[in-house]
């Protein structure tokens, strides 16, 4: 009975952690041969399918490589499947997945992932298959995904963009004069990575990140202005954290700077944000201001939190001794109550995930303080530790998957 | 005698390794005093000057952290000195020097402040002043001054732009179908840093950035869109470094993107080119495209080469020594020739730097093989070693002005 694994929607810096839990568990539970799909579901319905080396790949080396390899190694996809279960698209995969003698199919993705995860179950269900079992390992960025703590995958986020707000705030102090940086942080509908910048205000005396709008609020771009004419008078400098999401009220942001409706991806364009509210502020308010847009590096930087890494492994290992048994399942973690980190691993249905979205708690958005310090609690245990990335000649050097996988 | 040092011009990521040395070089030729002066020459023209606690600062502790720490911790300016030496401002300048017993000057910084520091021994010589030496201690990313091989500043800036590429490649090729994702990296006249890019391609065998335009560069936009085209013939996924002053032929560039002439900063808008042609390759040839811009964390980011530290700390270590004696100099570091890199310091007028621009030589730029073999040979050897970051809680730590000086 053999294994196989694929990675789906889009990148985070240890969704390779997971894969090399699936691994690892893999072979610690005798599967025969563990196989990857390439570019999501596609791998399979196209026969895009490599087999990994289990003469090479061991703990000792392939799991330390993978997990310092941002972005998914499998390539991805962004395929849905058919809400009707008669679609022969099902009839193919799962004929390609019992060519390949499988006994589980484990997807590590979002939450469109998971809608894959549930219909896939579902098909298992209505055609009375057995023998193949389907179950998620979820990732994503977004930190929007329900029925677990936090998203694997949102720590190593958090943890770049709080180090590298930091990093501006050393850049943006430089001249004696008054100004506005804006930072264009990724987050559509929920403002968790925005607001995982202030994070860069643990244990300084005064805030390096000042001010901070996120999808949540509802603010006018009148009040936005007056804020940063009132922070000015007590800081000449001032970094402002702003999630691509975030619209004005009374919808002068979502006019004038998006005409255009979908980028090349078929996504609806949301960055611009920062570069037109920094036009407003030296419009209006005669200050030097200026964007920085973080972009997609967000997604795939190499500086990953060892905690967060951890867990995502730990969250693909055990997606595998779930599906030994059981199918239709997503491992997720959880926290306990209490002043500590600790954490616990359990189950959800897909269903739980599929096609939702987890908001910051509405408490949480009372006021600034309030949310720093629920933030602050909340994000700093993820972002801990650094994942070792290997040098050479100056470079980083990454895994490849020809390094542990060959054609079949 | 005391010695003062200030920093000028755009922030780098070795602008304090460079300052560091200046420190302790002024330690070990026995100054009495070291002061720093805040925001480039402006702290010393307006009283705001800090002293350097030697008791804390030493070689073990500071040193290390210093040389750790982005972007110019002194601040800086952009102040550009009257050409008319009878301007009351020099007559300020030397009295606040002579007020705090200033026998040497050293001005970390660009071309603008080798300018400054030419300006400041022209009415030295002027007024016959004794006893008050001024040198210069080059930094900048761009690479572009003259007078040694190359600036300091610019290792870290290549290091930075080649890992974000070999990371951003893992990125785009995740979805499989045609794409061209374009990366703008800084460079308005110069192609110095978006060349630095081609670093990626280094011991791979096949190309990680797929194609490059720079300021150098004469070619129109059909002629672009010629390239991407007969690249997507072999690659499915094009990463193309560009420089945000390459302009096409035609000026369709120029005219398109460029309406606004200048920032908050008093710059010329020069941004923005990536994400026009990712229009323009959208809109042409129906191909999906986006556009990442590298923007300011290039210059105060915390990947920091060791050899580029190294080389900065140097810099500013000799720059002491020289102004012992001497003054209206710069010290600069050059390249013997040979297969390894071995370099050797020496020392120019501020003259040869100042208001100049160092280019791409015109033989490198025949051919892009050419191109990247030279680039190869020239910035490989600057880019090795990282500097170690101390992280606590997850977050990178970096020194404070207040850790190792204090008011006067």
């Amino acid at each position: 009975m053999n294994l196989i694994v694929a990675q789906s929607g889009g990148p985070t810096s240890v969704i390779n952690s997971s894969l090399a839990g699936v691994i690892d568990s893999g072979i610690d539970n005798d599967f025969e041969k563990i196989f990857v799909s390439m570019n999501g579901i596609e791998g399979i319905i196209n026969n895009h399918i490599r087999l990994v080396d289990t003469e090479i790949f061991t703990k000792e080396n392939m799991t330390k490589k993978l997990k310092a390899r941002p972005a998914s190694i499998l390539g991805s996809c962004r395929f849905k499947l058919d809400d009707d279960l008669d679609n022969p698209i099902y009839e193919k995969i799962f004929a390609s997945l019992k060519t390949n003698d499988i006994g589980l199919f484990v997807y590590i993705g979002g939450n469109d992932s998971m809608d894959t995860v549930k219909k896939l179950n579902a098909y298992i269900e209505y055609k009375k298959i057995e023998g193949i079992n389907v179950v998620g390992c979820p990732k994503t960025i977004d930190n929007d995904l329900e029925g677990m703590d936090h998203s694997p995958g949102f720590g190593s986020a958090a943890k770049y963009i709080a180090s590298t707000l930091r990093s501006l705030r050393c850049d943006v102090d430089i001249y004696d004069l008054e100004s506005v940086t804006f930072v264009e942080i990724m987050g559509r509908h929920a403002g968790w990575l925005a607001a995982s910048s202030l994070v860069a205000n643990y244990s300084y005396p005064k805030d390096l990140v000042n001010l901070l709008y996120i999808p949540e609020d509802e603010i006018s771009i009148d009040e936005l202005l007056e804020d940063i004419k009132k922070a000015l008078k007590t800081e000449k400098n001032l970094l402002v954290a702003i999630a691509e999401g975030f619209r004005d009220t009374e919808g002068v942001l979502s006019k004038e700077v998006f005409a255009n409706t979908k980028d090349g991806f078929n996504h609806p364009i949301v960055s611009g944000v920062g570069q037109r509210l920094a036009d407003l502020v030296r419009d209006r308010l005669k200050i030097k201001s200026r964007a920085v847009e973080l972009n997609i590096v967000q997604r795939s930087n190499a500086l990953i939190s060892e905690i967060d890494s951890k867990e995502a492994y730990r969250l693909g290992y055990k997606a595998v001794d779930l599906g030994m048994t059981r199918t239709n399942l997503v491992p997720v973690l959880r926290r306990k109550d209490g002043e500590n980190y600790e954490t616990y691993y359990t189950e959800v249905s897909p269903d739980e995930i599929a096609n939702k979205e987890m908001k910051i708690p509405q408490e949480w958005l009372k006021d600034k303080k309030t949310l720093q310090e629920k933030i602050l609690a909340y994000t700093l245990p993820l972002i801990k530790g650094e994942v070792a990335q290997v040098y050479k000649n100056g470079m980083p050097v990454f895994v490849e998957i020809e390094d542990f996988t060959r054609e079949i």
